[in-house]
């Protein structure tokens, strides 16, 4: 690796420093990353060998550790700057458990209490003294909020409410940090007063002994089982059987039920939806995007060290990184990360926008917001963890240890997929959004994500050359053009369709396969188009610069490539111009090459945080994986004791199986 | 379920038997996996929840169990028809140690050995009195068999060969059942003669004492390590420091070792080639495919079950099947299903074919054969693996757990991309027969699966109604089209640019990209017009036939909508015609979806085999999922120990951390 990072041609401290907003950014990170490594109890170790058991209560016993050790020692706070940014995307990373504790239930409590009940629950919460779960989802219902089932029934006389699960598939079901850690949990249920469904509430309902932590009367909860990943995390089930709690536990931010079983509305609701972009921003960045980025530095570096094959007959074996496949494989994704990441970073900051602009009492821009939040959200947690599986094969049979440390950075950003809202429901959360902006678009004047809709003259590209498709303006041109086409022509069926006499929902339904594509087309476009004009507007050296517009440029193209189909349909593309842009593509692979060691160091993973025996920064791949296999849990003895038995049958001797 | 059931309108036993291979294979496998169900001992039992330890334990449990007292309870042997069978794709699958052991060290030696060393092993090995590993991969090659680095010097005083490792890049690393199970290996090494290379060759080596299951001096040996699944194999690592082993023990089927140092090639080793296509074929039809089809029986089941959302506005929830977006999810995966099950027949009838010929001394069909089969096992192994992961996210929150059975499922299957040959690797092997074939068509009539290439036509498609592109005649003359002409393009690239003067190996590896594409349109072309014209020949009732040409033309319809950009740039197709494609595909969807439980319970899964609380006959999802929640690790005690102690830290207690 020494060698390849000699040939870099670009200054790798001063793209990490873009990467993270700030030479200063990029100081205090270290500095905690720092901290974080010394330390021997916090410390990531060989998470690879653990057994689900072992992973939870290391998870429980490092965080523990974090907060009431090393945060005081460090002088630190929950709420300081560095220990926010543990919760980002480039430390300490998910082996840790409470994470919905500090991540979903503190914010909640924020956003749905009264001043009182925040006073109340805020500090304890802090202090670990009470420990949260948030907890919607139930067996039966996720995507489909109003089919909750568990209920509040005021009960008047007692002034409280009754918390019920009627059958088994109201349980509450997911919920993280809910299995065996919490004691309390912020609880949604359908509010019932004098037999009147009022939807959805929040309530504060404790479910555990705070000093023996048993489970309270009426209360069954335990751990939902083994996982796809997350194995820090006590995804929990939760069943209520007639559990009373105090009027005064349900979080009344938004609305009250007054003793006498009067209900009041208060604010709108509106806000939670903004604060739940926010929140979208950061795990798309710290779940999806990190976890891309973090797979392709173990991916490149180790495809710069693993030597196998010729290239030229005869001649000595080559690193895997000098075929065009595997540079095909890896080095789109390198480029995805770099532009995501930036897009993420737009995102949070419109959403930044959006909330001074609501201290204005102006939120006529959460329409969009809440669109494209939902559509970044599926496209982008889609995108990367399709790619991260494609760069752990790209490491070949090692790739399939976890010795790797791709199989757990995966697992986990798979999840993100799922939860905070199923990618499909997303979509078309977010095509309703695009169909409603197509059809107004004559008479309404479009801003932000969907301002390229304003333009609708029909065009075709008229570049003739391989190198005019690296340019950026023609790339960003060919996006808006495509995702304008793809969604006219969804919009048109579904038009055409009611037009016919269908119903709506059913036409809906009809379109909804193309209403997908639509959404897809529409966040590439905005991701390709965020990066392009942050690099106009950046302040860099010119190599800087140059390697960015050829990061922007991979991206756009192999998207292009992945669909050609779309962009020949829509006219825009001749099939010419379909290969020039393939040729493109190819050409900038072999640019971007030389400098992939450098790309994937300026992300600065370290290699604590990558957990890697196959991607760490010194590349000695073969030392660690021997020393790393050793550890194998089946190494503990010699012999298996199994075996002993085994053998016994084997032999014919008698045995007790 | 049941109403579901009420509706398919085909007889779905016949169906069974035609995927069986006719009503008596039905009759035997049900036989089989009745015994097998009915055993506790070596039913299955809550996989999902095992640690990597006990999975790997009960494995070795239940197949020394399976061989010991089951077999010779039934009168069974391990070559008989039943048994045979149990290795097969419906069967009690891999939760069972000692895989290589029975599918590859026991045919190797076959193929490798002479009649006399067969005589001295195989019936040692047929009792399980040795256990073998097939040990070719070392840490530092898999791929490249010319670069692997361990070596056997014949000693030509004490008639011995060395066997040595002389790096640790050079331990042989990730055979399956090595690390403890093993006590030989039929070991792959660089064989030395007076200071010359011979090239690889097969020896057997004994690695562990036969009574203590001790290591033999100079050898180290144990497991590699938890890995993304395969938990019941220890795949290990095996280092070997001057190993002496006896003359003898080079297996000679194909060159022997003479006392004084003569070495003498025997037969050619053509004949390993022609194995290796069969065993592709096994793994890909029990490895891959029938795992599409256990995640296609679940996915399909638990959408029927799954009720989330009002279609309708106001009208009750309905079952998530109806929306459009999940039947395309799953019913173009049940498709691919019926169509590559029917594809990996076809290899193996066409691998017996290749036999009989073979005793012709013809074998002149194995470079057609071996290119088909490198292919198959790439797109195959992929579009499975790929599908699965589908069908897991198609069930929401749920497939994440473990309860779903998919993680499980996918875990195994996807490694079939990895090994028996990197799919990057086998697809561009496949490719360079491809490219030989084009170049020579004009010269040479093509036969077997590259018979279409003899038609070099150009034409367009004239279909101008979607019902015309249900037509499987329409479909087929698509797919050939299309796989000829990208195949003409890449190899006009590749003249092209050897003409202008770049080197073969480098313009190869430039073209390398498009070459991987041509064998993916290739080999879909296969499987599309195997199944084609399977049906064609195919004797059974109106309704069934009717079932199966729509899951060919959903397969093919699917397939052309996801690469539309290679149609149009071809010219075949027009934007009007993908559109029609498109609409197609939709109209079959709604076709199929009544069918849709129907087409699953076909493959006749047991619950047994599919181990999922989703996915069951019964469809009695809520129930199972709960039940099996209560095992998890995490609730054996209702407060976890360390949650304890980390209280004691939260409360400001005293404690050792
Ligand atoms: C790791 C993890 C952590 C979680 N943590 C929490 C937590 O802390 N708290 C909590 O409350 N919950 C949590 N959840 C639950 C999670 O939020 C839900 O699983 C998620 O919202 C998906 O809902 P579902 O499971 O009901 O999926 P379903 O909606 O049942 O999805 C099944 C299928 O139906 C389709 N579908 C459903 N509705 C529609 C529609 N209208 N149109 C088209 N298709 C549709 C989906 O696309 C999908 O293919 C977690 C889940 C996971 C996996
Ligand atoms: C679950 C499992 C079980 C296994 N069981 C056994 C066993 O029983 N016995 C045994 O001996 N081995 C076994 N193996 C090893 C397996 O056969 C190898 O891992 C496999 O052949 C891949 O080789 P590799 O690891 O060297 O990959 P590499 O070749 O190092 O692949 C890394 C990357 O380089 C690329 N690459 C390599 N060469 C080329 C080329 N010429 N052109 C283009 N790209 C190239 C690949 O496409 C890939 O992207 C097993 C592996 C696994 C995962």
């Amino acid at each position: 690796l020494e060698k390849e990072r000699g040939q870099v041609n670009f200054n790798v401290e001063e793209l990490t420093n873009i990467y993270d907003g700030g030479a200063e950014e990029t100081k205090l990170r270290r500095k905690v990353a720092d901290v974080i490594q010394n330390d021997p109890e916090v410390r990531c170790k060989d998470i690879g060998m653990m057994t689900r058991e072992e992973r939870y209560i290391d998870g429980v016993r490092r965080c523990v550790y974090l907060y009431k050790v090393l945060l005081p020692r460090e002088g630190w706070t929950p709420v300081s700057k560095e220990v926010k940014d543990y919760f980002k995307y480039r430390n300490i990373g998910k082996e840790r458990s409470f994470g919905v504790h500090a991540g979903v239930f503190i914010p909640c409590l924020l956003s749905f209490g009264s001043d009182e009940q925040i006073a109340k629950w805020l500090p304890l919460a802090m202090q670990f003294q009470i420990i949260g779960t948030y907890a919607q989802t139930e067996m039966g219902h996720g995507t489909f909020l109003r089919g909750l089932q568990t209920t509040a029934t005021y009960d008047k006389k007692n002034k409280e409410f009754v918390i019920n699960c009627p059958e088994i598939s109201a349980m509450k079901w997911w919920p993280g940090d809910l299995g065996k850690s919490a004691n309390h949990a912020l609880l949604m249920a359908q509010l019932v007063i004098d037999g009147k469904k009022y939807g959805m509430h929040p309530f504060m309902v404790q479910i555990r002994d705070l000093t023996t932590h048993m489970p309270l009367p009426g209360i069954t909860v335990g751990d939902i089982g083994n996982k796809v990943g997350f194995e820090t995390t006590d995804n929990g089930f939760l069943h209520l059987n007639q559990v009373r709690i105090p009027r005064e536990n349900l979080l009344c931010k938004n609305a009250e039920v007054k003793p006498n079983g009067t209900y009041l509305t208060k604010a709108s609701d509106k806000m939670v939806y903004g604060s739940m972009v926010r929140l979208r921003a950061i795990i798309l960045e710290s779940e999806a995007v990190s976890a891309l980025g973090k797979a392709c530095t173990i991916a490149v570096r180790y495809s710069l060290v693993r030597c196998q094959g010729e290239l030229e007959p005869g001649k000595p074996e080559v690193s895997v990184m000098e075929y065009m496949t595997q540079q095909k494989k890896l080095l789109p994704y390198v480029a995805m990360t770099y532009v995501t990441h930036f897009a993420c970073l737009k995102l949070s900051n419109q959403y930044n926008a959006f909330t001074r602009e609501m201290d204005n009492n102006d939120i006529s821009g959460l329409p969009e917001l809440h669109a494209l939040s939902a559509g970044m959200k599926a496209v982008v947690s889609e995108q990367c963890s399709d790619g991260i599986e494609i760069l752990r094969k790209s490491c070949g049979g090692h790739g399939y240890s976890n010795a790797s440390g791709i199989p757990i950075i995966w697992s986990s950003a798979v999840a993100c997929c799922t939860y905070e809202g199923e990618n499909t429901v997303m979509l078309l959360q977010c095509a309703r959004y695009l169909v409603k902006c197509i059809n107004q678009v004559q008479t309404t004047r479009m801003v932000g994500s969907v301002a390229y809709l304003n333009n609708m003259t029909q065009s075709t590209c008229h570049v003739d050359s391989v190198s005019g498709f690296k340019q950026l303006d023609v790339l960003v041109a060919c996006f808006q053009y495509r995702a304008r086409e793809v969604l006219k022509t969804a919009a048109l069926k579904l038009s055409h369709l009611t037009k016919h006499g269908m119903a709506s929902y059913n036409a809906w339904n009809q379109s909804s396969v193309e209403l997908v594509n639509v959404v897809k087309a529409h966040i590439t476009q905005f991701i390709v188009t965020t990066f392009a004009s942050g690099i106009t507007e950046l302040e860099c050296t010119k190599p800087v610069k140059n390697v960015l517009q050829q990061l922007c440029a991979l991206y756009a193209l192999s998207c292009i490539n992945a669909s050609t189909g779309d962009f020949l349909k829509v006219g825009y593309l001749s099939p010419r111009q379909c290969d020039l842009a393939h040729e493109a593509e190819l050409e900038l692979l072999s640019c971007i090459r030389p400098n992939a060691v450098g790309l994937v160091d300026a992300f600065d993973f370290s290699d604590d945080l990558l957990q890697s025996c196959l991607g760490a920064y010194d590349g000695n791949v073969y030392e660690r994986l021997f020393a790393w296999a050793k550890k194998s849990p089946l190494n503990k003895t010699e012999v298996t004791e199994y075996l002993h038995a085994g053998r016994d049958i084997l032999e014919g001797r008698k045995s007790k199986l």
